[in-house]
């Protein structure tokens, strides 16, 4: 771990930064700029004035995505603040365009009050064609996005609620067809009660999984009717009161109670080992499928969890197998989302893109641990873009149709372009 | 004209705009994720928490503009929004990369009021290394780019008011070499009192201009101190109020007297032709110098000008001879400012860099015809870089130091770098 700390420490002084702008029109005289600036340029605002959505043919917007955030929970750093989170926000970018073909803008609001913060985001839409939010602490997280979402006529998309949720739903697909259970019969535990887990509920709910027989587990333990903080958490937090309602018919309070015959477990807490006990993973029914997704140290190593009888593990590391790993998710959906013009991205695009990376997985052969595709297998992600457009044209929020073919041939162009770019410029030495 | 706007349309829908984001650092393998974004981005992040200004070392906010627009006055469009102006933002960040080597992001706000738009701004501060205001109406400019100048700790630059008194200020620097007059003995007329003219006296006061003996007309006429709006003046534009005050002291109230002797006419009005009228040129000082910088058509035709006595004329359009072009200025001024670290781009940097626009002409050979530098000429951009930056660091806005010839070689190769990206990409048949 450290090791990687140094080197991007290094090389972070080396390059100044991992994105840059550049022209995608040719020029080859001053006169160009006759054509790209004034005046000609005047044309193309007199269009716009007279159709908004022209801005979507007429300039980069078709394909600009803001990460946005105020830096109040950076990875599992904490609320480090909007300066801080600005490394971060530029990786993701870096990874939208390399993926996903996406142009996206670092965008760090120097504001934690998430009703402003939301009317700044709002203030902003004419810049962008979608919205990634990211790294914004919990409650808060839940609020924004549903706000957003409602308010703005672009995709608004907070990447560590529903992008972890894609893909642990994928991998929860593939999981289940492996050992032979279905979504209506299985008990979840769910650990961690903050922006992952309740998006990833929200996604299980649609799926047909009893959330009366689930249970979540938070930093204060077994989430019951009985416990002392549910008035509280009635005001501070609703999303969490809800699943005090919805989750846990049996009133259960004891750890090792609430473990018995699960038939899955998701961690999305904080960083281990020693989070999760070998005991609990031990009282858990047969064919136990464990995902322990906190970062960069899962809540328990993935050997201990089978050596307690675990049979499926993954979890958030590219050096274990199995990895949970957002990166197959919000490049590709957001490819999709933007080629159809999408006005959101609902829950059953989402519910999409899960079910196309877990048909690839299971295309090249299932089996313990390979229930997701990898980061390398990169043919996955066009499939994924031409599936959610699909859905999107279907649930009815996408201003332009498309055919499954036709997207797939465009997200390949365009990611494919994206990735010719960066090796011609690692050819010519520009980049190295 | 109109076949630039036919043209302009036209490559819009083809390119579907001008800029795109890609990577600066290689990627060879799935494993390289781990330095640039997690886990290693979480030790940038950490070493940005102790000291914010490492974003600037380990990020690309050294290099990052925001093109930040309300749009209330586009081009000669008038208020057509934020949206609208988005195709004319991104027009400008192609320009800053391609002239300046900067990363200019198009930041299109939907807020009218100024007080709102200062706040946004501000927040945005963590994500950029500069703020390029742009197309913004008077006189909501000139609070918006004061306010942000003293409150921010990057450099805010309103082009339209600073990059346009910039340029002027070069032209005349080498027309009063040509005709033998010196800055203090001479009479201007200020036709128009916008942001490019009100920006343009405050210069010239700077440069020892006499206000007292010049004049300012604006769409009502002279400005003197009898004019029946003078008091609504006072309360809505205070610093065209203050003009009132300063110029104009002999009370002159009639057009033709007002231009009698004058030795400068500077007129940044509206599209002529036939704005400015000849026989008010016949009525000006022998050896006239005439700025009529309205776009796309200037107040009058440069050879009407000639012919009515001009000795040297000068307009906004790259088909004459003088083209007063704001991209001689702003490219190279963030250039240099950003090197440095500079937090604000002082009065003396801007004049830094109309002295060495001025002399880069003069060593080339000045005549009527050739008083700024061509665009093309792009030796003349790693020069104002340096200058500004020496000048930053002499007023004590810089947080680096640097000499002339250092800044010099480093902007120099920045910006052959973002040229040569283009050339590459270009003749791999990716751009074309």
């Amino acid at each position: 771990m450290s090791n990687y700390y140094e080197l991007a420490f290094k090389y972070a002084l080396k390059y100044r930064g991992k994105i840059q702008i550049i022209p995608k029109v040719p020029i080859t005289s001053q006169k160009d700029f006759a054509i790209w600036y004034t005046p000609g340029v005047a044309e193309l605002s007199r269009k716009v004035r007279e159709n908004e959505d022209l801005s979507f043919e007429l300039t980069w917007r078709w394909n600009v995505v803001a990460v946005a955030t105020n830096g109040t929970r950076v990875l599992g750093l904490g609320d480090i603040g909007a300066y801080a989170a600005l490394p971060v926000m530029e990786g993701k970018a870096l990874l939208f365009k390399y993926l996903g073909g996406v142009d996206a803008i670092p965008i760090c609001i120097n504001e934690r009050n998430p009703d402003e913060f939301i009317k700044i985001v709002k203030l902003l839409e004419p810049s962008f064609g979608g919205v990634n939010l990211e790294d914004i602490k919990s409650p808060d997280c839940f609020y924004i996005l549903d706000k957003l979402n409602e308010e703005m006529n672009i995709p608004v998309w907070h990447d560590d609620q529903q992008g972890t949720a894609t893909v642990v739903l994928a991998g929860l697909i593939n999981s289940l067809k492996i050992v032979g259970k279905r979504f209506s019969d299985i008990k979840v535990i769910f650990f961690g009660a903050g922006a992952a887990n309740i998006a990833i509920i929200r996604v299980l709910r649609e799926m047909g999984v009893n959330l009366s027989k689930c249970i979540v587990v938070d930093s204060r333990g077994v989430l019951h009717k009985n416990r002392e903080d549910i008035e509280v958490l009635k005001k501070l937090n609703p999303w969490k009161y809800k699943l005090v309602l919805e989750t846990n018919e049996d009133n259960i309070s004891d750890i090792r109670e609430a473990f018995k015959n699960a038939d899955v477990l998701i961690a999305a807490s904080r960083p281990g080992p020693g989070i999760i006990k070998k005991e609990w993973i031990r009282l858990m029914a047969d064919d136990a499928i464990v995902f322990t997704l906190a970062n960069p140290v899962p809540e328990i190593w993935p050997w201990e969890a089978k050596e307690a009888g675990a049979r499926i593990v993954a979890t958030g590391r590219s050096d274990f197998p199995n990895q949970i790993n957002n990166s197959l998710a919000f490049p590709s959906i957001f490819r999709g989302s933007l080629d159809v013009r999408s006005r959101k991205i609902t829950k059953s695009m989402l519910i999409a893109a899960a079910h196309e990376l877990a048909k690839y997985a299971e295309e090249k052969g299932l089996h313990e641990d390979y229930i997701v595709p990898k980061m390398v297998e990169w043919e996955v992600y066009p499939r994924v873009a031409a599936s959610v457009a699909v859905e999107a044209c279907k649930c009815g929020v996408a201003r332009k149709t498309t055919s499954w073919k036709e997207e797939y041939r465009r997200a390949y162009e365009i990611i494919e372009e994206s990735r010719k770019v960066l090796e011609v410029l690692m050819r010519e030495k520009i980049v190295n």
